[in-house]
């Protein structure tokens, strides 16, 4: 299949077509945009929607350019006011732009890949700068942005600063002089800024490709790091598979068409419609290929066939505590030290949540211990075991 | 007469009257703020109503320092699109700023007058301090402004960087950590953003005080340069008193009120309502007294009687042109020659507009030549006459 029909068969809007074909036929290697934020560095498959799109175009000959969003992060919130958006030092922004490289190359060429910060080139503007780059863009213009236009029209604070992100973001393509941009329909309003900033710094105007917002395993929300609805591209082949096997039927589609190129899109519709569980297990069998490849098929559908079943795997991890020598240890502490849980209190929010069972019964007790003089079974989630010595 | 009993009979506005109070309690040397824009260096009456103001302070023993805004003017128009706002170099905005203080000094104690041009900080500043400040202030907040509400409302455009001027302007208050601030009317809303931003900086704000602007000799418009309705406090004593003894009679007790201090506003009516070609006289008088001094009414005063009556002045200079040989000489070269005009164009623009007499009659030929077998008498306007041999 063409390179250019998997990213059409993908794209919700290309602005404009005349532009693409026009830039495509010019023969010379193209410079594709994609912005990300260093503040959430864990990829999981709704940003492959875009990484794939990426690759088809790396396919092509093209180059892509990552620009992360140093600058703003390390700034974190400019109004002091917000405490759930701390400013991320130099270093971690850095170590973000690294482990993106690192996740994006499991789909993306690295040879035609480069991360560049855009601190490069923000750092240097002042406000003399900044008053030209906000002169080419009206209050109106940016007050066409929906959110914006919301909180403005509804009276809640909508500070100066905000307006600015937009223009920056525009910024960024001029900076390096984009051809494309690609991005969520959620960015449409951002990537069109770049395509008009670009026009008035005198650069051929990017062209904008923007595709779906990939559903999370809820089948409402927009998959997300923070809601809990994803399957990230760094999870074990097992998770992988057993989270792929509870995608909501009707949205099973959608995840063939964005986040899969090898599978003929009529066939998983129609596999969909005869036998879902079937068309299932063809979609966790193909994530687990891409992202670890064909052995690990096997093993993480027999472990799902087991936790299906509800049963305990046979090769569970057998640890003992730090505190072996006491008879008996707080079951919270156990979930923190065998590493299910990050702190004390995630693991009790686990337990009031009937997330833990211990040989098999559901422990929702926060303050519950763990009797040490014969073994124990603990399970967090659906999918973690250890047995506890 | 009480220094501030002169400034509330000026002011329209005062915010608040009891952080001034407090102010003027504490008995520190308070620091008040004025604005100036050095792309119009040349003061005029409708300037010396805040001018006054300041002086009454500093008799009161406080300093008063000019902010010129040099920073903004050496942009110039940063959207590049504007021929009419052309960005003034280094040179000109310093040598404007010098300009102010010799004329700003004719009413201020220089002593007691300190000039400071805001490239100082606002060049200072990267995207950073400018995404900080622009966090400290609402979009909502800004487009309350009149003009910015009235453009927006009515798409009329309404460039991202305009709505900076006013936090650069604010932002002004807080370098030099202004305890009062005050301006025209038109001004309120910019002053009430440095008050505001102060707060946000966590400086006490300044009190803020507002003074009507002047109207001019048209008796309509707001005294300017542009629109010629003024009176400047360069200009010599004779032009001085004519333009004063046209002030429309409707606003003659506002230039009482709002540009003198010594006479008292109740005679002042009276003399309006009584004789009002007497109080016409008293004002001349003093406004030829405050920027020249007592001698010089008389002569201005004698002036204005034969100008009155249509007679040219007896004492005239009488110039020889370089052009001497020739036997005929253009008009307009000659009012060039004379330094009636800047330029050619400016001299057959006076010339179409009736402005020039040659021996007492109107010449309005723009191609018209002067017979220099005799001496021609030359008037340009009302007031300038010269003798051409």
């Amino acid at each position: 299949m063409e390179e250019l029909d998997l990213i059409r068969r993908k794209a919700v809007q290309i602005i404009s077509e005349e532009d693409l074909e026009k830039k495509l036929k010019s023969g010379k290697k193209l410079t594709i945009k994609l912005g990300a934020d260093p503040s959430r560095p864990d990829l999981h498959l709704g940003h492959t929607v875009v990484l794939r799109a990426l690759k088809n175009f790396q396919d092509m000959g093209h180059e892509v350019v990552f620009i992360i969003g140093d600058y703003t992060a390390m700034i974190g919130d400019p109004s002091g006011k917000s405490k759930t958006r701390p400013a991320l030092t130099y270093e971690q922004a850095h170590s973000a732009g690294e482990s993106y490289f690192k996740q994006v190359t499991k789909i993306l060429d690295p040879e035609k890949t480069k991360i560049v910060f855009n601190s490069e080139w923000l750092s240097k503007l002042d406000l003399k700068d900044v008053l030209s780059l906000a002169s080419k863009y009206t209050v109106a213009r940016l007050l066409e942005r929906d959110d914006f236009k919301n909180r403005y029209e509804n009276n809640l604070p909508l500070s100066m600063h905000e307006m600015f992100y937009p223009l920056m973001q525009g910024y960024d393509s001029v900076a390096i002089n984009a051809d494309i941009e690609i991005g969520g329909t959620d960015q449409t309003f951002n990537l069109l800024v770049g395509r008009e900033l670009q026009r008035n710094y005198e650069q051929e105007p990017q062209v904008v490709i923007t595709f779906p917002l990939l559903v999370g395993l809820d089948g409402k929300e927009k998959m997300s790091k923070s809601l809990g609805n994803y399957i990230g591209i760094d999870e074990a082949p097992e998770s992988m598979y057993e989270k792929a096997m509870k995608i909501p039927d009707d949205v099973l589609f959608d995840y063939f068409k964005l986040t899969t190129d090898n599978i003929d899109l009529a066939e998983a519709q129609k596999l969909i419609n005869e036998d879902v569980i079937a068309a299932h297990r063809l979609y966790a069998e193909e994530i687990v290929r891409l992202y670890h490849g064909e052995e690990f098929i096997k093993v993480a559908e027999e472990r799902y066939a087991q936790v299906a079943k509800g049963g305990i795997p046979d090769d569970i991890k057998e640890i003992t505590l730090s505190t072996a020598d006491s008879k008996e240890v707080k079951l919270c502490d156990a979930l923190v030290e065998a590493g299910f849980a990050a702190s004390k209190s995630e693991a009790r929010r686990s337990i009031q949540g009937n997330g833990v069972k211990v040989d098999s019964e559901v422990v929702n007790d926060i303050n519950a211990t763990l009797d040490l003089t014969s073994a124990k079974v603990v399970q967090f989630g659906k999918n973690k075991f250890v047995k506890i010595k």
